[in-house]
């Protein structure tokens, strides 16, 4: 019983979602970079928004934002004019820069306009950005889209990077700004999950943060290693290290910003292989056998 | 001088490696996986072997071998029977099974046969099918493609997966049965190494153990976590773990016959994250950030 009214609920669910539709007069773009311009792009062409400024740090980014014509309608010289009547602004820049960044922009804010970001740390981001806007009458609310690549900026962005992809959105389920920036993520094609910051961080620690540095230290130890090891890799050495690709300068600050959670997540991993170290050691092939298949299992079981 | 003698020496034995390009009159395949149909499909279509046999344990594979009347001229019941006449046995078994079929069929082998294998390990291949060759007039030559993919079997078999692949020949340069069988791989788009069975158990266990062990060890992790975490990966997560959806059954005996290696590799991995744990741990940034772009060096000089 509980099953039909559960369905029932989720379809009216559907329905409501489809009438009310989010529709941005204006959003506002700050830092032109992958994540940026392909938001912007992906908006645009989901007919989702009306007008997109943008602000970049750089001046070349901003040149090539302004041949971009069809997808930005301003390219601004501040990240103040960029956010001007702005219904939702998103500051897309590296990590570290959010917070100061929302500090500057928070007097330009228009009435209870929505300051979104797409850090990949959301405990600090979320406690410092809602204190930049504490004197004013706009609202932060922290997002995380998992997409992106180890390819970086406006020459690589494109509409189709959110498609099906994870996002977080941090808050409570029943705020009406938590609400319309899950709608945002989702008309661009994301699949949207609504969380605590603190829970947010376990999670991506677990993620991304950890397999991004198991990566790069499969890296560090063949670089270490006497004989050059790069002539022999294979598809998997390749695909098992593509993230450590990533720019150096992004992780730096995730590191710091996500410190506990990631010391947690290395020290059971490190538990892990010296358990399967005493296993190999040990000739102990049934526990070995047993991980090999719950490791596929798990594996299997993303596809 | 000596820069300018080398340089003409590579170019003389390119000229006679075209001319003396190989042909092989038949060519033997026993065990129709992924990697022995796929060689078959590639060195028919590279025009350099008359015939091809094939046997293969299961009848079901043998059925689908004999559908593909264009690649397999012969489809045997036997092992014994695919072997009688060929020049060159190419053993496609899984690496637990290579070392007894080498016995099974040293009786059934033409005079100055060469026989070959695919096992991914190569010390105890190596003596063990030197070994069951000792009485007859037959040389065995280990060879380890490295090529492959997490689909297994005839069904998924292709004439190109092997190019531009690295592959291991086991042996001494001046043998000329290791001669042909590098130029077996070569043919069909290989980049061969001759190098000692231990060298290759050192390097393998660097470039392709250790990344599969560490790949399935972060699914158990994560598997393991008190959340469900499978709905929250993108890309880079499902990048380092692909290979983990490997046979269990095949890893079992890699991780047995190369013990040795595959500890030590686990080991320095082991010291290297822990390593960085206690830079994180004292946020030493300076040295994480070393790290960082150590590991993205590595990685971008391998594409």
């Amino acid at each position: 019983m509980s099953y039909v009214i559960n369905f029932w609920l989720e379809q009216v669910r559907v329905c409501v979602r489809f009438v009310c539709m989010i529709f941005l007069e204006k959003v506002a773009i700050l830092g032109a970079g992958l994540l940026g311009a392909s938001l912007a792009k992906a908006l645009k062409e989901k007919g989702v928004v009306g007008e997109v400024s943008v602000w970049s740090r750089s001046e070349s980014t901003r040149n090539k934002c302004a041949q971009l014509n069809s997808v930005f309608n301003y390219v601004c010289n501040t990240p103040q004019k960029a956010v001007e009547n702005a219904d939702m602004v998103v500051l897309c820049t590296p990590t570290q820069n959010i917070p100061e960044l929302a500090r500057e922009i928070a007097g330009s804010l228009k009435d209870n306009a929505i300051l979104t970001d797409v850090g990949s740390v959301k405990s600090k981001i979320c406690a410092e950005c809602t204190e930049a806007l504490k004197d004013c009458n706009a609202v932060f609310v922290g997002s995380h889209p998992m997409a992106g690549s180890e390819k970086i900026g406006v020459d690589y962005s494109e509409a189709t990077l959110f498609e099906n992809r994870p996002c977080f959105v941090v808050g409570n389920e029943q705020s009406p700004q938590v609400e319309k920036v899950s709608q945002m993520w989702e008309s661009v094609g994301m699949k949207t999950y609504i969380v605590s910051a603190s829970e947010h961080d376990c999670i991506v620690s677990r993620v991304s943060h950890l397999p991004h540095l198991l990566a790069g230290t499969l890296c560090v130890v063949s670089s270490q290693f006497p004989k050059d090891l790069r002539k022999y890799v294979g598809p998997g050495f390749r695909d098992t290290t593509r993230v450590a690709s990533g720019s150096p300068d992004i992780w730096d600050s995730i590191i710091a910003d996500n410190k506990t959670e990631i010391l947690l997540a290395l020290k059971d991993y490190v538990n892990s292989l010296n358990e399967l170290i005493m296993q190999i050691g040990s000739d102990d092939k049934a526990s070995i056998a047993l991980r090999l298949r719950l490791a596929k299992t798990f594996r299997d079981g993303l596809v």
